[in-house]
């Protein structure tokens, strides 16, 4: 059942005044529940807590913490029908993408129940004393992971379950051993709150120290300003608005300690399709991209909003079929009318920019708060003068760059932010020729995909899912896959510390079996 | 020969009309060749070119970057004594200690070669396409480090080869694959233009691009600032004050583009002597501490400035000898008249305290430039509430704070700022009755030390060097010993990429024979 209260630890409490509500983008009303956002008094017990909780969570071995993560996937899946309604009715997204991605969010929380029952992830190092050592003996020095302390996470408005609650950077945090605070996202609080009542539940099952979890409502932006400049917050995780992302950053470092901040912002996500390609395949691509591009009604980090190729009939062809066919999709409803509003004033910003072409702009009637898909292609010379075209436009619109040559194209390339991925197209090796092209696009992403689309990121160990600013704030760690844990933690090294109180992972009889470096060579024996 | 210019790349410049000299400390006198600051040109031809070389450096292979690492180690030897005589003249540091820096900066620089040439330090892991998963087929995911552009580093103080101009970030910054912008230190101007006369010849001996590395003289901090500010610029390493390292995170975290900076600043790594310990041997470990308090006449980050005890007679007598051993030690210079009269500033500062105790403070006639060391005792009551007591001071200087108690104790080291090392002294197993106090020290440093001295770090794959804010502005990365390198890469995904253009790190066959993770399985296989 819904409340419209914070858990502030294992408490559902609602000491505020302040309430706002959630909307229905498809029935176009707002829903009943009012949620009551957290007041500084409550913050702080949140905060008090997650502290003293660290001090014994930290020390949960992997198989408590796995147990933990697992049965807050169980307490998901119990509540069923209430969780997938709710997300459909805060989000207008349909049942089957309820579904899809609860199934990743179960996903990811059992991914790092494994890996931390593993425990090979600590990155265990151990180099022995030698006392033989010229001109000095050598000190026994091992290191392994330990976690940052609490982590404040802000949930994300178009993953109402993988990238909020219980989702990517919560299953992270708890498996490398942070307590949790969540800045619940204000367009699905209710969804936020069932998810939060499975996570308490599963923590008092398991044993877990009250405080290792809350989840705290606010419509605006006081509360996470709080949260975040808070002493005892260590870390952040954020998924969302370049300018958020840059505003939290932007606190965090103010802070007489500052704290790292991971957030996940914008990126219009690059895709260069090449000659031969074009001139092979433009139809099938114009398909292919039509639904790349309006994909979850475009609303995905790795949304394809800009497509280069050069002139000539085949990006002609493609740029006609991508314009017909992206019409031929039925609008969808966006996760909140200010999304839409945002996508319709981006739009037409872009839109309204000189010496651009309206390939398709979606004009029919539609239902409030559905978006109406759309089309525009420029050319090379003008997109380089022009830095309002580089912009992302979050939703179901994408440019098509039509460059003279090479060479442009390139130029062009090389001074595009940093962004999430780079699509290369081609046909018959005609990518060996561009070498220098891919190499500058290599170093403006985080993920180069051949011949597909970016949109559709696999939770694998291999995936990179961040990129150069503003596409995350932190290239060099991922918000999807078990190495986002890596976020959490710090190293700590131990120099001839008593085996019996060395962490398990590095006491000399490995008694967890993990896989370790020792002098350098990987394997899990003893010492 | 020291000319007093830059290196712009391989070139030696003057544009500057501003000039510096450095200073013999043992002598008393400045050294005579004058070094002429960067000028705003300067530096943006040095960071144009670092651009321009990333694009070919990054390409190197394992073995071409080895061949460098190695070559500038042999270059580095090849100055002989012309080295060892400069860097005497400008730091006032025995021979033999000048001699133990080179061969440390020379085993630095092998040990990066060596990783690089091995490669599997790239972290490769792959997970293979699978067709027949559902309900989507999975693509081929592969991820590797890559370099994140061009480093500015900021040579150190006490470290003017092992922490300076092909020191430890310099190398592990080769290694990555980023060019490197030395920000020369004023106080070994020549020892610096030494070092990178043999980087500049090694580079051009082993077909380096022009620009791989730069040297910038400075004299003030506005050439610092210039270095950070500019957009070319991807990550900042740097060793010294906080509030240098403070000033620096601030204005890269201002840029459009926020950058890395890592910082190893300052640290007064707390010791914990408990009572068994000084009651069995509180006379050796005055001796023992005398020694580690004025190891390089204080000048370590990792100098003991803070001992704590319970009250009782071993922690007396350990004050007592403390105090009559660190008299017997003979002064020495410190590495500059601006060094030395910060220290003495410090020590006055703390000295005038109310409610401290002088137990030593040597004040016989010692020569210009020369610190004289001290001890004082206080109360843990009076410590708890007096924050400058918790500063550092940097020299041969400690404070050793009696508790009344465990609690009182404890309570004080969960207060503390962030640290390098942490340190417990104890015997008869007494540190199992310590366990949250040590719990609570373990969460306030990156290295715990048992029974030992925090001076002297060893270069091993497990030390961890860095800590809390402010002993280090990023704890999860480690400023000595190979896993250093991590600072200056970052992960890059390739997704359904063809075989032959993929880096030899991730192509099928394994041509380089690293170990990688396919599937999360480690090994050395080919697919």
């Amino acid at each position: 059942m819904i409340t419209g209260k914070n858990y502030i630890g294992n408490t559902l409490s609602s000491k505020g005044t302040i309430s706002y509500k959630t909307f229905n983008p498809q029935l176009n009303v707002e829903n009943p529940t009012e949620f009551l956002e957290a007041t500084r008094e409550e913050i702080s017990i949140a905060l008090g807590l997650a502290s003293e909780a660290y001090k014994a969570f930290r020390k949960k071995d992997g198989k408590q913490k796995a147990l933990f993560l697992n049965t807050i996937a169980d307490e998901i899946l119990n509540l069923e029908d209430e969780l997938i309604n709710t997300y459909c009715e805060e989000s207008g997204l349909t049942v089957g993408r309820a579904q899809g991605e609860r199934g990743r969010t179960i996903g990811q929380l059992r991914s790092f129940a494994t890996l931390v029952e593993n425990g090979s992830w600590v990155e265990a190092s151990i180099d022995p004393a030698d006392p033989d050592c010229s001109p000095m003996a050598k000190s026994d020095v091992r290191k392994m992971f330990m976690p940052l302390g609490p982590v404040v996470v802000f949930g994300a408005s178009n993953f109402p379950l993988a990238y909020s609650t219980a989702g990517g950077d919560t299953a992270a945090a708890l498996a490398a051993g942070c307590p949790v605070i969540i800045k619940s996202h204000p367009m699905h609080a209710g969804t936020g709150e069932l998810v939060a009542s499975a996570v308490i539940k599963a923590a008092e099952k398991t044993g877990m120290p009250n405080g290792v979890f809350s989840n705290i409502n606010a419509g605006g932006i006081s509360v996470g300003s709080q949260l975040v400049s808070h002493s005892s917050v260590k870390a952040v995780g954020f998924t969302g608005s370049i300018r958020g992302g840059r505003a939290l950053l932007d606190l965090a470092s103010k802070r007489d300690e500052p704290i790292p901040v991971f957030a996940e912002m914008g990126s219009v996500n690059p895709v260069v399709m090449l000659p031969k390609a074009l001139e092979n395949r433009a139809t099938d691509l114009g398909k292919i991209y039509a639904g790349s591009i309006t994909l979850g009604t475009g609303q995905f980090c790795t949304n394809p909003g800009l497509i280069f190729g050069l002139k000539g009939k085949g990006l002609s062809i493609f740029v006609q079929t991508l314009g017909e066919e992206i019409l031929r999709v039925v609008p969808m409803s966006m996760l909140h009318p200010n999304i839409l509003g945002a996508y319709e004033g981006n739009k037409a910003r872009a839109i309204s920019q000189e010496n651009t072409n309206i390939v398709a702009n979606y004009n029919a009637d539609v239902k409030a708060n559905y978006a109406q898909q759309g089309v525009l292609t420029v050319d090379g010379a003008v997109f380089s003068e022009n830095p309002t075209l580089h912009q992302e436009v979050f939703g179901p619109f994408s440019i098509v760059v039509q460059c003279d040559d090479k060479e442009q194209l390139e130029t062009i390339i090389s001074k595009l932010e940093g962004q999430l991925t780079g699509t290369v197209i081609a046909d018959n090796n005609e990518e060996q020729n561009y070498e220098d092209l891919i190499s500058t696009l290599q170093n403006r992403v985080g993920r180069l995909v051949f011949n597909g689309v970016p949109t559709g990121v696999e939770v694998t160990a291999a995936m990179h899912h961040g990129g150069p600013y503003p596409a995350s704030t932190d290239s060099r760690f991922t918000a999807v896959g078990i190495h986002s844990i890596k976020r959490w933690v710090r190293p700590i090294s131990y120099q001839d510390w008593p085996n019996n109180l060395l962490p398990k992972e590095l006491q000399n009889e490995n008694p967890l079996g993990i896989t370790r470096s020792i002098n350098g060579e990987i394997s899990t024996r003893k010492i």
